[in-house]
């Protein structure tokens, strides 16, 4: 029988995201509004779109081998479930987001304690019950089915616990932060199940490698140039070490070639300080994946 | 200290059509980005956005006096109001929704009883909990963050409780509906303390007339004509009965003038039967709002 | 057996309006992207969607009753069917569109006869064919798949047979009009086989007749107002005589009420005439339908 | 030669408001993006759209006869033009607008006499600077070219002079109102040369009568009911005296019929009375033009 | 005189795609709204936007020298030009598209044969007459202007000949494929007047090498890795031998670095069994061209 | 204290060319709705988005350390700035933007002097005004708020001073240019205060050159190919002399690696004639920055 597994891709604010991910990892992922499945350039691969809420369910139960999702949705869910790595990819920063208690500015609620048998919405039920049950504060959580700022300023609830960023919607909502409940990005999860059958366990390795390898080089960067022999030392200390750059003899020449990955943000910094050292001819270029065994325990 | 009522419009798919309603039965209610309440020109009311799902939730706790929302999250909700009137006013046609069990065409499913056992995703999870259970049958409800139709095509449930206009969209979907498990449409709804306030027990009714005054006049339209009044007796016959029209003597002619209030689906029947009987100078004309003593019971 | 009638909504340009005008003659339209047949309430009809440039060759097989297309497309396809009624709704003039022949500015060809032995491009194949064989012109017509215009600015063709209203697209592409074959407009079309069973030929006429209504309806306005019995016979004159005015006397008044309905156009001459000759509260209004017996014949 | 009226509506914001107000007053115009000038279906007038900025410029110099514009930039541009009324019409409220000068929340500037010295930015650059001389207060004006709150939040100036209706959009920028510099509203505005011509004169009377006709129409509608002849008393008292009702007697019937036309805003709060009173079949009905002698000063 | 080659860029579906690949392949080609031409950074080019549908018949008569079409197209305008390449670079897959047979789910029609006396409606209306012919089925085949699947589900005609991918819009419209007429894609083709020009030949035979060059670009990347050199032979093994890898020495190293092109959906099965083989920092990088002698025979 | 820049984004037409440029230089920018403060990934820069017309001014007041803004509105306020460096990123071309002189076809204006005594209309008020008076030709210039065109066509104005790259706009508005007053590009400006304090001087410069880092490689790209040693003299001839390519040998071959940064216009040119010369498995990437000695002076 053909050997196949089936993985579901977060629908809405991170499928475009995680389709970028898989292109650059090497998977070409197709979404058509006439077909459930989206369409992917490997046949042993399935996919199916599915919210973010409902992925660690469905990879609970078996339904799915592998899927991507929030930390907050596995907590939310408690599934029982593998979680292989983390992909922070957020477009604006690589902060992780942040689940928040929030209040509008002149509440009398100041603390987390203050919260004491008053009302709050949240689309994060059941972690939030549980969060304020542990430090043995009683209070009403109800479900929001969404524009959940609103309801704390409309007078509807006494305070939200919403999820964010950088603070700046909770600002702009004209509402304060009082506490952080959790920190939460993507993770990569499997069925625990799944990695019992060895042609999936490897299948899933593979994948994982890959997209880590497609994120890394989100950040990083080649650079290349050439170089007078004479300068070799001191450009080299001018390179972050992590990587040891591949350095190659040019053709009937005095001058050395020097290649190196680095971080994209590092690139903008040494590059008037290679130019003042004697190299020239510096090129940067994009990647696709950068793939070291460092990476791989 | 001033009277005021505090009214919750349906956000989302309802919206509209309710901002219309009110502007026919007489208040103009604007919607702005920047803004949570709604203004309205009436400085008795303030206005609230609220989720349809979330209404009755807090109109039952007082929070708002008055609202409109489905029967559905009536019954979800299990919330303890006053249903002053139906609000029937589907775009598409006077049908009342309805929530549907729909199951893939070729499922071994074929009647209610055969979800024995089954997971069944839905929105309405409460609801659709309740009605299994009267039932005597054992089932696993599942709440749908969305998009519920593709879980049951795409095989992660084993069938769908989801709400349905024509059928259409189910159709279109591959699935079939097996069972009816309520019919439903738009209430106006009021907490049950507020109506002990005379003055907003008055308010309300005032705001119930209008509305059912603008909802009649979306069905109806005004009819005038000029008849011989050798042909008064059978032109009064083709008048659909109910509503008895208004004739009077045109100056210094043998002429009539009958003015009268008809369906708008009656007008375009009686119109060519008008004219055979020697009406003339027939105008049909818009309506804002009919109020009758007959509705008013 | 129930009795049906198949009925063509033009699809594209006309679809809008030719749904409105519907809706302002009694029927409610409403076209669904799940669903090829428009729904109607009204089950004694069936609505499908149809190309206006294929209308009347169904009509003519047929396989419809009853459509709406424009008389370009009833030539080229040189359909045998019954034409009913005029049906001039362009949102932006009454004028009707015109088929014209264009050239660039500065192209030789002056007049029709130049086009001797040239290539025209243009949609209307078949009739811009026979209208050059009737005038003994010799040319090469090629079928345009669309942007007609730019091909003859491009030198891909040296003359267009194109619609216009208004002649600006055609000016704006810098071109010139230098003949019109032929002027357009959108007509109610009936199969002759279907005019031949008694049931169906009624219901045609009272949807014909009630579009017209309609249609004479978008044009006219309600015009009432309060008139000294001593001006009456002055206003009177003022009032274009084509509708005879309604006039009743005021309960225990030396004032008459005076009722009419007028083009729009011509409300807006006479209003400030009125108010000169003694009328007073002068309101108008809008109408759905004006049904008179000097429009049925 | 023939008669021509040069009218210009305003471009952008009021544009759709205006060519709305025309159809109700009688004349339809339509914007073509092939077009500079818009079409109209009276020949004896010819449209431009302009700039509300720069109408009173172009109406002063004589370019265009007639034209719609605020009285804000009549005064920016200190334009010597004939203003014939007041058109308010904004979408949300009957409010004026008003310019008003704006800080940050914790500006030092907490009264105008503060500006002193200070840089401020606004488009209305010669009225502020005006105003501020006129009060002795010497300041920076600079003009801005947009996006007015954002330099102050910024830090790029120490004030603005900016257009608001309600305030909430300085509000949502962290601003607070200081001080009214002007309160505005849309005007009719002719050059004062073309009302000495008599054929434009009268052009222009008809306009602006048929203009506020529409505009009145906008806040009234028509009210028909029944009503038994003995509560005939009764019942007028409770509409509003204004507009003296149209009362007829009924054909063979102890009943009468009773229009009127009322404010909208009226109709809500005397229905409910009426119905109380006796009044049956109450119809409420949409108007285009209001047009009375009173109006007429 | 100076040299021009006049080319023809498909309108439509293809249009962006095939803008896209010029760029890869050198040539920047900007459409704008305001010209027919569309501007192209080589003063040796002038570009012509046409519909696929047309192409053919220009480049046939020799209006233009070069262009991109379907096969699909050629053959229905029967056109003799010279076909130089395929390009198929369709977004979802390389998959070529096919035209169709299809008949609704319950049609008696259930192979070709079964057409006979049929009405068949399709875009491809010459083609399809011929292919029937050909089979000696005669049949009944109309031009469809669009929506051709709506025409058979509404039962307007009997069967259509539709293009599609995948075949999933087709089942979407409950339709099934019984034959296939036709494969095609989309081919860069000449006039065979034009190569006889040898300045038009040979910058027809540049633009076809670079364009299969970013053609083969599209699915390849780059693929870098420093190799100790005891592994070197176990590595290449690896490798697809199509390309020999490139090779280098490093400096004062017992690590080799090397470099490959290779197929981006063999990069994903290959990275974990280089690291595997002692290969690290594998980097793939995106590339714009690849041109190899053996692409050119 | 902790140093900053602080750096003025142009709003608009240019925002995302300049945030794209910033992206290949190294810096990511992002522009939030809810934030004034566009946020950077360099804790040493804060953003600000200014209008370009606005830039100059809040630079030459040390407002803002650095900017981008056109030529032409630093001639307009007649700033006292430091030019550091040209960007010319506009999407379709590397021309120059030009402010001209227009006037209809059919002008009675042939020539700039012909403008004595006129109406110009023209967003670029103070310059226009410089210009005519340092030719001693006296105009009345007018502010234009826009759609300036439109002011010369309706007949508002006689002649027009407006900004265009092809001059395709003007054409298509029927006007004629008959006088170009300025060329125009992009400039990266800065505060002559600010190159006063060594680190901000220092951190402009390194801004300074990794933009023109960016700049020159959206114009060029990496060529890498295999060549036999004995085609070395013959190839290297091909490639442009300015950037002397890199050469290495190959592991046990015959063969050298050479690599190369070219300009994208010239690789079309020769890759045809490297494939002759002997070279194979040439591959062409893209670059992100090209930086130079010889950029640096």
């Amino acid at each position: 029988m053909k050997h196949q597994l089936k993985l579901g891709i977060p629908k809405g604010s991170l499928e475009k995201a995680t389709i970028d991910l898989f292109s650059k990892a090497g998977w070409k992922i197709a979404v058509s509004s006439r077909n459930y499945f989206p369409s992917i350039d490997d046949p042993e691969i399935v996919c199916s779109l599915i919210r973010a809420q409902e992925m660690a369910r469905y990879i609970e139960s078996g339904v799915l081998d592998l899927g991507l999702t929030g930390y907050d949705w596995i907590l939310e869910n408690n599934s029982d479930v593998e979680v292989l790595s983390d992909l922070i990819y957020s477009k604006v920063s690589t902060r992780k987001a942040r689940w928040v208690l929030a209040v509008p500015e002149d509440s009398p609620i100041k603390a987390i304690e203050d919260c004491r048998g008053k009302t709050i919405s949240t689309e994060l039920v059941n972690f939030t019950k549980k969060y304020f049950q542990d430090k043995n504060i009683p209070v009403n959580v109800e479900f929001s089915w969404g524009a959940t700022e609103a309801k704390v300023v409309e007078g509807l609830v006494d305070a939200i616990v919403e999820v964010t960023e950088t603070g700046s919607t909770i600002k702009a909502h004209g509402l304060k932060i009082i506490h952080t409940l959790l920190e939460t990005n993507t993770k990569l999860l499997a069925s625990k199940k799944s990695l019992k059958d060895p042609w999936k366990r490897e299948k899933i390795a593979q994948i994982d490698m890959l997209l880590k390898g497609a994120l890394n080089a989100g950040n990083m960067v080649g650079l290349k140039m050439n170089i007078p022999k004479e300068s070799i030392e001191r450009i080299i200390t001018i390179i972050p070490s992590l990587t040891s750059p591949t350095i190659a003899e040019l053709y009937n020449s005095q001058w050395l070639s020097l290649e190196s990955v680095i971080l994209e943000s590092v690139a903008r910094e040494i590059i008037p300080r290679l130019i003042d050292a004697g190299a020239d001819g510096i090129i940067e270029y994009p990647l696709n994946k950068v793939v070291q065994k460092i990476n791989q325990h």
